[in-house]
């Protein structure tokens, strides 16, 4: 999902609480709190799910903003239904983290999908969002849906080629999830697909983490037959434009697919065929970045 | 430039400064302020250019940033090249507003150009910008430009039929800059281009003002013969992604044009001619918003 953990500013102002998340040290995004619903500290992070004034219900993790109910489209619709939609047939699909749901109602928009694994390792991100957040939520109870509270790790090495889409949905390359964009990680991941499998993760935004971006595509690009980049907007994420990367075990460039349409009828706000097609046209300052 | 101005948020935290601007009632960017550079009431507006933490030096006019150095260029590349790179011969280019001078470096970039004319009403922030920020103002100077310090309104008006393309770069159409988007404006800036003359303008963001780009879409196409929408990323503006108005006198609808390349070695960060062809695909909840 997000941005490092720098330090984040809350204020009372006027009786009200205002948090704002730092994407730079003097740069950050700013919310008005209305109620805080739930707060934990898990053994993995800081939890905390909060009613904003105008973003609708927003999830924190480290004091990083994982999603609002107002912009998840944006994120959930292209990490989802880029490598879906390009996938000869994706029947079984694995999300790694994910934990509010939002990959797993997007996922479930495609008719060929018979089975979803959900590997999710804080199993109380699961059940604060089912319990406060159903928008985003709510299809973590279909039965093509299997949740499992462990590690994503051992879990794709314990079952290889078993996966035609993996997506990864963590939070930022930083503390827990440091690893998850490193080569080791990658590999374990293409060999639990299989071998049209197709991967896909969030990469970070240019704005701020350029070079970062560069060495997640270097690592990519040693590990899978064909690693390419997405773009699409992510109004709460730093610099408000992000990048995603999609990894190929199989023989044919993920950027040159033309996407298969949704069934007639399926609602996306963000995703479109075309708009799939033109999230892989990079500008020049993040192409210097991937180079 | 941007978002209507409601309140804005000052606070000092250890000691440093701290602003934020709200794009809605309760969400907004916050900025640590190191130091002002210039501060004024102008006979039109509070004028101030400060130097931030992470941004560079930034202009906010009535609270609301305006641009910083860090992300101008997402937003003057494409204001300025999508129009003169699908115009088939632009000689003559006027902005309207845009005091700072990042359109005109950018139009300068296309040699085709012979002369580029700027009308702003506020003369302060010409002289605040050509002070203090050359990165943006730097060629206001070169005497292929002219720079005319009155109404923009009046300036069309008394120069019908004469400028291959206009570029409004006006702050949002809120106060002084609401007229900005109306059909009798509109029509007083066709009046003003030549017979295959292009108008383009910023036009809000969708995440917050998506009804307002609507109206937009309305009132434009009540006068340009045709009038279509591109899109691009703004990381300080609302939302992070923006919409532009483009408008056209002349017969060919500038949405299917094929851009002219920028002569070879010319340096665009954000802009690219696949760039361009991709800004003009619509999400779906923007189309949703202009149909």
């Amino acid at each position: 999902m997000k941005k490092e953990p720098s330090a984040s500013l809350g204020v009372l102002h006027q009786g009200e609480f205002w948090f704002t998340e730092l994407h730079a040290p003097g740069t950050g995004i700013t919310f008005r709190v209305k109620r805080v619903l739930h707060w934990a500290r898990t053994p993995f992070q800081e939890l905390a799910l909060v009613e904003t004034e105008d973003m609708g219900r927003a999830l924190f993790l480290d004091g990083t903003v994982q999603f609002t109910e107002r912009d998840e489209f944006f994120y959930h619709e292209m990490l989802v239904h880029v490598p879906l939609s390009i996938h000869p047939r994706p029947r079984r699909v694995l999300i790694v983290g994910g934990g509010d749901g939002g990959c797993v109602r997007e996922a479930l928009l495609h008719p060929g999908v018979e089975e979803v694994t959900l590997v999710e390792i804080d199993g109380e991100v699961v059940e604060a969002c089912r319990e406060h957040i159903p928008s985003v939520s709510s299809k973590l109870g279909d039965p093509r849906v299997r949740v499992l509270i462990q590690d994503g790790v051992r879990f794709m090495k314990d079952n290889r080629g078993s996966f035609d889409v993996i997506i990864v949905d963590s939070t930022d390359p930083v503390g827990m999830a440091s690893p998850l964009t490193q080569a080791p990680f990658f590999r374990t991941a293409m060999n639990a697909l299989t071998s049209e499998g197709l991967y896909v993760a969030q990469s970070q935004g240019p704005v701020f983490d350029g070079k970062e971006i560069g060495r997640i595509a270097r690592a990519a690009r040693k590990v899978f037959r064909h690693a390419a980049h997405f773009m699409g907007p992510t109004p709460t994420y730093p610099g408000g434009h992000w990048t995603y990367l999609i990894g190929a075990r199989g023989a044919k460039h993920p950027a040159g697919l033309k996407p298969r349409p949704l069934p007639r009828g399926t609602k996306t706000r963000y995703y479109s065929p075309e708009i799939h097609t033109a999230a892989f046209v990079l500008p020049p300052f993040v192409r210097d970045f991937i180079r």
